[in-house]
This record gives structure tokens, C-alpha cells and sequence, in this order.
């Protein structure tokens, strides 16, 4: 494993003082937080590996429910697997245009919706639904625990990537049981999600659907009732 | 809503330059990353309402699927239902418990998995399924995208929390369908997890389920498969 001295020393260091996060950092952690975007339009230069190594380290801190760690990486990378996947977002996606009409219909086709033709890395995340890790701790009146550990890794890793100047697009719009068919993982294994990686071409504090004219954002989850 | 200077300032400031995440930034986010907790201990006094609504305008700018923003925050205040929620805990954590043997039942026995009791704060937290926001882009192949959006919510709110000292401790050993019946939320939402938060009584580096030899970390998450 190719761990940065960084997290190193974070995993190892047990006994240090915990560390206090000022204002500065608490504001700059604001800005990385408002500046985080789903990024479908990638600049194809590589990545370094090193980079994306570290990425993964940090990543592997995220909580998991009973420690469990279920979150399964499969890095994609040949152009015929690419291909596949693409095929398979094609077919959904048309699937999903034509639940629309009108005007909709035609701002619908001109979105923007991932970046697989570019993106240098992509990655399909899993989760194991039937490892041992963990003995069960927290997920047997609620199995899906399981999966929102791996969701959580990823927004640890969405976050800490965009600090690097990475951008990471989130890809929904898959057959699941397809992806799943297609990368041969074991039967246990669920897909999540799937991610493009890359240098992003532009940067933005709006959301590209925002900007699009598709969706504003709104307050109503931001409303929080009482009981 | 009330929101802070520093909120307000990148919402609005969507013609400002992209800001940039410098080496010690990076270093200090690893940090925050790698003490990020899972916290059951807290100390039992108030937290400023100022805070909270801080970052919860924080946590609205959390990615979320076709910018559907499906979280739904309830406020757990009155002694009374707490009382409802630690019963369904208490009796779901039972249930649990009768399914281990020997030592470890008795590990299990003694693991503290919730700080209900004490945190001055708690929050159930929803997805509704049912919104019309985000017009159902990203969703139609993976309907759970939606409740994955809830999730990346949650480690934002998460790591924004941890950064201001503040501890968050996710409980999911609840029998989901008995708390959107003892809450009586609307039919569409989706029970997703219930955080209680407050000012922790220890800072750890190390996940408790390590510490108290449950559950170690592994490099099991770490392994990357390629394709």
C-alpha cells in the first residue's frame, strides 16, 4: 500500500494531541465545501498515481458502520470496458429522456450529464453486502447501513480530491445489475456508484443543473421540523 | 435561515475567482479526515443554535441528484420522544445482541453504540422520496441515488461539525419503519439515519470499534481490482 507520510502518521499517531481546527481552516473548509461540484467535463492530461494513491488513503478513514470498510474499488480503465459502461448510460439515459416532454424534453438532451469519453480515471464502487468485517455491529435492523458507509467514503473522497484540484462526477444513470454483470464482481458485491476523475476544464460555484436552467437550488431541505 | 457571513459570501459569489487548497490546507483537511469520529460520550451542555444553523447551511450545499436536496432534517427535542427513540434502540440493540455467542456477546455487551441519553442535540434524518425537486434526472435507472444524496449530506455536515469540535455520533440500530411511525413524518420519507450531537467528552484518533477491540481496521476497502 502506497500511503503518503501524511496518513501515515495520522493512522499511527494514536497518541498525539488532538489537533485544533481554527477559524481560518473552518472558513477555507466552508469555501472547499461550496466549491465541490460534480464535474462532467475533464481536461484528458493524466493523473498521477501517486495522487490518486493518496486520494484512496484518506478515503480508507471514512466511517463505516461496525468498522466494517465494506466499499470495493474497481479502477476502469481498458477502452473496451469503458465502452461498455458507456453503452450502458446511453440505454439508460434514453430510457430516462423519453419519460420527458416538451420543453423539458429538449433542455433534458442538452444536459450535460458525465464524462466517461474523458475522464483519465473511473472507478466503479461497490459495496459488500456480505463481508464478515464488522461481525454485523450496526446493520441488522438496518442492512442498508452498509451501504451508506460506502457513500460516506465517497464524499470523504470527493472532498478531499476537489482540495487537490480534482474533479469527480458521480455517474447515476446505469443499469446497476448491468454494471454489475458487465465488471464480473463477486455476487455479494453491490453497486454504488460510478466515478469519473480527472483535471476539471472549468470551475464553478453553481451547480452545472443549477447554471443549466434545470433545477435552482431550494430551501426545502434546509427547513428543519420539531418533534 | 440564518446563515453566516462565510456561507452567504460563497452562495452568492458566483463570479469570484475559484479559490485555491494549498499544501498545509490539504494537510490539515487530512487531519480533520483521519479525527473525524463515530461519537457516543458527550458532555451534556448546550450547543450554541447559532452553530447549528451555520452548519446546516453548510450541509445544503452537499451534492445531491439532479440537485433534488432530498434530505429532511427532524429536530429531536422533547424528553418524551427521545424516550420513544432509546426504546427502539434499546430493543432493536437486543435483537442484535442475541445473535452473537460467548465472548463475543459479552464484547458486544459491552460496547457503548449510542449516546442518546446525554447529546444535547439529535437529528432524524429523511429522504423524501417523494420530491418533485431535481424533475428525476439520475434517479429513474437508481431510485437510490436519492437516499445516497442524504448520506453525502450527512459527512458533510459531518466533517463541517468535527472541524468546529463538534462531535456527531450516527445511530442506525433503529427499526426504521417504527421511527417515521413515532415521528409521523410524511408517507414519503425514507427513514435514513439519526445523529445525536454534541460536545464530545474525548478525542480519539483511533474508531472506538478499534479501541475496544471489536473491530480493527483492514486493508480489505483498500484493495483495488482493475478491469
Amino acid at each position: 500500500m502506497n500511503q503518503s507520510p501524511m496518513s501515515e502518521l495520522d493512522i499511527t499517531a494514536a497518541n498525539a494531541a488532538p489537533p485544533r481546527f481554527d477559524a481560518p481552516f473552518q472558513a477555507k473548509l466552508a469555501e472547499l465545501i461550496a466549491w465541490r461540484r460534480d464535474v462532467r467535463r475533464f481536461r484528458g492530461d493524466a493523473v498521477a498515481p501517486e495522487l490518486i494513491e493518496q486520494l484512496l488513503d484518506l478515503a480508507q478513514l471514512a466511517p463505516s458502520v461496525g468498522n466494517s470498510q465494506p466499499w470495493r474499488w474497481v479502477s476502469v480503465d481498458s477502452a473496451a470496458m469503458r465502452e461498455t459502461i458507456r453503452a450502458n448510460f446511453v440505454l439508460s439515459n434514453e430510457r430516462a429522456a423519453a419519460t420527458y416532454r416538451g420543453a423539458r424534453a429538449e433542455l433534458y438532451a442538452r444536459l450535460k450529464l458525465e464524462g466517461i469519453d474523458v475522464a483519465p480515471r473511473q472507478f466503479a464502487l461497490f459495496c459488500d453486502r456480505g463481508t464478515d468485517q464488522g461481525a454485523g455491529v450496526g446493520c441488522q435492523s438496518m442492512p442498508e447501513a452498509l451501504d451508506y458507509s460506502v457513500v460516506v467514503m465517497i464524499e470523504t473522497f470527493w472532498l478531499a480530491a476537489r482540495a487537490a484540484g480534482l474533479g469527480v462526477g458521480w455517474v447515476s444513470i446505469l443499469d446497476p445489475r448491468q454494471v454489475e454483470a458487465d465488471l464480473d464482481v463477486p455476487e455479494s458485491w453491490k453497486f454504488i456508484a460510478y466515478l469519473c476523475v480527472g483535471w476539471p476544464v472549468e470551475e464553478h460555484i453553481d451547480p452545472e443543473l443549477v447554471r443549466h436552467h434545470w433545477q435552482d437550488r431550494t430551501s426545502a431541505g434546509r427547513t428543519v421540523l420539531s418533534r
